[in-house]
């Protein structure tokens, strides 16, 4: 299985078009897929996780969330903007 | 020392409100305090815990992220809306 992580980076698509990312990577048989955004984009990954998971793949759970900050270059100088990373691990076997 | 939750609720005042509510709260001696928010607020919740942090409250770290799903009663029947509550605790002596 790979090691790498699978990112998925909300940007500007709709909420479904990520869900839709999310569940091919868990149906290509990888464990665990992190969603990442910035700013505003923020409330679509938190959707995207809890759609996934209730609608689509039941056999996934949250298995970290962390938040943060991040520096971006604007047209205006930099530009401090908040993260989030949301990782979702497929349940182990019972 | 309380062992109440003291929860802030994003909604939609400004973003810079909530975070002297929640510099308040650690001022007045509290060690804890949640930032809860639905929906599009789920952004601004992550906004006010990064910048009180960063720029007024260098003693508090966050210590838990969650999120999940919330059925509201609306106008054309029930909604499911994603939910946050970032938990924010003071730093404990070095």
């Amino acid at each position: 299985m790979s090691k790498e992580i699978n990112a998925v980076y909300i940007g500007r698509k709709r909420t479904m078009d990520y869900c839709l990312v999310v569940v091919t990577i868990f149906n290509k048989g990888e464990n665990q897929c992190t969603i990442r955004a910035r700013g505003r984009s923020i409330s679509t990954a938190v959707d995207v996780a809890e759609i996934t998971k209730r609608k689509y793949l039941s056999v996934i759970e949250v298995s970290d969330v962390k938040i943060g900050s991040e520096v971006l270059e604007g047209d205006h100088g930099p530009k401090t903007v908040s993260t989030i990373d949301i990782t979702l691990k497929r349940k182990s076997d019972k």
